[in-house]
């Protein structure tokens, strides 16, 4: 039950109080991000861990001036890839062949399936499709953090055209979709830290077919 | 490092052997699904777990046939909401006040926001975004199947269209995004099972801006 119980235990913190976060910690959160599975396992996404106090003010602006921007200890930025390109495609592949130390007839062939659609298909598309598997390695991430005792606010606000500018983000071939700052809450401060977190009930959220 | 090892025990099952999983441990993944965060709270999804066989087989048959889709011992589907309605988000809203016991003012000035933006919106925007919360939960589900020692497949492929109309999820508000069948692996039988991780390494990941 103890993954049950650390969901229980995060929220998304309101308030931070600045506290820095060790490497150790930090390192062991960015392993759970690396390890989430991908659709094809191409991990179509990087991540910007933010220190920088300049930089951080900056970002709080364009996000609706949320104080655990600057508050927190890391400030991570998952940006997905803008689309699928035969480069990137065939990286993940030869990576997977460099890897496990052989090539496979199968594998090969999924290879020029992806080929043959991804990098054809519109970029808005693509881009869909990457930043969706940036949610996955968000919970990854959202999960390891509370293992180690540490905060996180989930947050989709703020206006990702600025961030992608002020991180050149574009030039990288990467678009910004998630903010995840990592500190401690601040509980003295924080409205929403002793209030009961609010679940949909079972029978609303599942249907059983059986 | 407990949630790293699971990260690191858990792999996209390629074969499972039939075996039943207890309902004690379906139980804790749907509670880790229910617990996930989402944007706003609203939770703007359903699951539906299946264990009927006859169903299976025609889910199978829009899922490249895929083996695991029958081999499992559950097979949930995760469904978002197909937009955003002012009674959907009433409903969170009121949800919240009554867990809570109050009313706030704060809280009720977000509800207007959210009502003044989303319904009006296309519907393919915020399905898009409804889509994008159940990769969450999805990561959630996964994490705790593999705290309970149950493996599990992240599947997107199957044909979308086809599979919601096999469950009605049209008539019902919502579009199928992801497919999580649960069960054994089945050791013998899976290509997967013994070949090493792949995954990207740090420096290619994470960008440090300190």
């Amino acid at each position: 039950m103890i993954f049950l119980e650390k969901m229980k235990w995060r929220y998304a913190t309101k308030a931070m109080n600045g506290q820095k976060v060790p490497q150790d910690k930090i390192d062991n959160i960015l392993e759970a991000i690396r390890l989430a599975p991908s659709s094809s396992g191409l991990q179509p996404f990087e991540v910007m861990i933010i220190t920088n106090d300049e930089m951080k003010a900056k970002i709080k602006k364009v996000a609706w001036n949320q104080p655990q921007i600057t508050t927190c200890s890391h400030l991570l930025v998952f940006a997905a890839w803008d689309t699928y390109t035969e480069d990137r495609i065939n990286h993940f592949f030869d990576l997977t062949n460099k890897i496990r130390g052989f090539k496979n007839e199968g594998w090969e062939g999924y290879r020029e399936q992806l080929l043959t659609i991804y990098p054809k298909r519109d970029a808005e598309i693509n881009f869909q499709h990457t930043a969706r598997q940036t949610y996955i390695a968000f919970m990854a991430g959202i999960a390891q953090a509370a293992f180690e005792g540490v905060d996180s606010t989930p947050m989709e606000g703020f206006e990702n055209d600025k961030l992608d500018q002020l991180l050149n983000l574009r030039e990288k071939g990467l678009r910004s979709t998630l903010l995840l700052p990592l500190g401690y809450r601040d509980t003295e401060n924080d409205w929403l830290v002793n209030l009961p977190k609010v679940r949909k009930s079972k029978e609303e959220l599942f249907t059983i077919i059986d």
